[in-house]
């Protein structure tokens, strides 16, 4: 029996809930289904502040660096606004990236069927969207030097940011997104702005020759950014794979995201470079949503999230595809069924809190298996 | 009587066949309503390269600079595909706004409501949508130095480009936000990204501090850009002037301009600093929409784009408030009518060509007198 080592990294706010319903699905996938998943907990974000006055210890980061994957909740709320700047809980998630080497975001806009009318969009626009944007993580203009503001006397100041990107920072992430479209529609659209940026103009092209030397089976194009806005907000089903760098990813992911209307219902992974020996990827799931602290400890929470991120730990870091497809099936299933947290209420649906849904979908994944 | 002086270029393209129609508003308001307008004409784009080999000349440079007003049709097409690069006919563009110093885009986002059942979104969210884009225009990430690719040998390159805001740049575009907040709903959106840009936090403070010292009377609000994108699809209405950076302006304007579902409508203003005599600001207006050498000379063209670009000029010029709402009016009241141009048809619909078009929006307007 394969070993799988998860660390579980609950957070703050409703993270801890999310994660007990994660919990059940794996005690189940063990007992039922023979998974060998072998679990380890930490403190991550204000709840790692309160324990030991980090975001998170030098002995959890060893657990994340030693694990197959991690999954992440939630960090953060107004009990430590007043925490010093290093400290805060953000900075916990953002040294687990920063240490892990997780170069490649991945966002994927799901559009479930029975929450199509929630959208802005019109259903037929939306209804069973699954595209993925695949965002640099790394690099770019949030971190290229230098980055400051100066003083230039008589009142004025200069804010600078620099864009940076180098042929090895688009190649890897070029050769993810490639290898991600294999397993779905075998597309991917690379997006950028060539015709104004000189790192726009480097990424197309090194996207292209990644595509020529490796992946000339996936069919690549290439959209400027603005216009790839456009793009997702006229028709997003065009699109499988969408790869593109820190900045643009930032802003198309969320565009993307609010397009399937169901914001809270959305999960993300984090991935690094693949290990030399073992070819297995550093990786970190956690839901696109935050701690959400004024409903925390209600049980209204919505699992969903978390629980799609699980799914996505299945299909990436372990290639349990089958188990992850069901379990996308049974999250929408459960929906179908009309189940619905709180926050996804509406009328003629059955309200249930935040273990009933997590108990319906375990209950559903054992009746699909 | 006031003079008025406009130079008018046409361009390319379907630019002739909609400046037409301007030309018959321009021609009916100063016979019938006196208005004054004086215009000239000059040569922009491929034709300009045709007919001197630059494609914009000295004089009609000088024209410019000396108008009220630019109206500006369109440029480009296949035929100069082959020009050399700075003769381009976007370079004619790009001259006018750089010596005309057009630091401020205006791009409104405006749903005529005949017209909402177009848009990709549900028409209860983008009906009777009336919202301005401000996009600063002449600095950030596009013009920044170094802008570079550079070898670093061992086959790797790093491309670099360079944001950069000073102080009077963010102040400038800010009290233009502000003062077209005044003759509008009164409320700005400024968005940037603080949280991870060094020239966001330089944006924010000095958009705050703009308003504190003289646009209090303004409602300003903050928005992280990528939440911006997020909201102008979940509920576009809630805004009404945003003001942000060429990058972001350059993202959001065109998610902006697609919700509305007839990108061809749109018209755009671009405004330069006020003149130290007589406090009127060098002005270019011209429509979002190419200039789609594949329907050029066919009679029709939706001249809707231009004609709206000349009620801007009205507006935004000429302070002709009351002829501006009246030609706005007149544009979505033909459209009522069932009018509709070749790319606006739908069943039941009348579809007229460009002069048909344009004569009817002439019609409407004295009309509504
Ligand atoms: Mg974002
Ligand atoms: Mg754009």
């Amino acid at each position: 029996m394969a070993t799988r080592k998860l660390l579980l990294l609950p957070g703050d706010g409703i993270g801890p809930e999310a994660m007990a319903e994660v919990k059940k699905l794996i005690d189940m996938m063990n007992a039922d289904f023979n998974a060998g998943f072998e679990t380890e907990e930490g403190l991550v974000g204000g709840c790692a502040y309160d324990a030991h006055g980090q975001s998170i210890s030098d002995a959890d980061m060893d657990k994340a660096m030693a694990a197959d994957a991690v999954l992440f909740g939630a960090v953060g709320g107004p009990k430590w606004d007043g925490v010093p700047y290093e400290v805060r809980p953000e900075a916990g998630l953002l040294r687990l990236r920063k240490e892990m080497e997780l170069f490649a975001n991945l966002r994927p806009a799901i559009c479930y069927p029975a929450l199509a009318a929630t959208s802005s969009l019109k259903p037929e626009v939306v209804e069973g969207l699954d595209i993925l944007i695949l965002r640099e993580l790394t690099g770019g203009v949030y971190f290229g030097e230098p980055k400051e503001i100066i003083d230039l006397g008589n009142g004025q100041k200069r804010g600078i940011d620099t864009q940076v990107y180098d042929t090895y920072e688009i190649e890897r992430i070029a050769g993810v997104a490639f290898e991600l479209a294999r397993t779905r529609s075998n597309k991917v659209c690379s997006m950028e702005k060539h015709n104004v940026m000189k790192s726009g103009v480097l990424w197309k092209e090194v996207v292209a020759n990644t595509h020529k030397a490796k992946y000339s089976d996936v069919e690549l194009t290439h959209m400027l950014a603005d216009a790839g806005g456009m793009q997702l907000v006229r028709w997003p089903k065009q699109f499988d794979v969408i790869v593109t760098d820190n900045l643009f990813g930032d802003m198309l992911s969320d565009v993307a995201a609010m397009l399937t209307g169901s914001l809270g219902m959305l999960p993300s992974a984090s991935l690094g470079a693949p290990d030399e020996k073992t070819g297995s990827r550093k990786a970190l799931y956690e839901p696109v949503h935050g701690s959400a602290p004024d409903i925390a400890g209600q049980g209204i929470a919505n699992p969903i999230a978390m629980i799609a991120s699980f799914a996505m730990c299945l299909r990436y870091s372990f290639n349990m595809v089958e188990e992850a497809d069901r379990l996308e099936k049974a999250i929408a299933s459960v929906l179908e069924d009309g189940l619905r947290t709180r926050d996804l209420m509406s009328e003629g649906m059955t309200e249930v809190g935040t273990t009933a849904m997590g108990d319906a979908i375990v209950a559903k994944y054992k009746a699909l298996a």
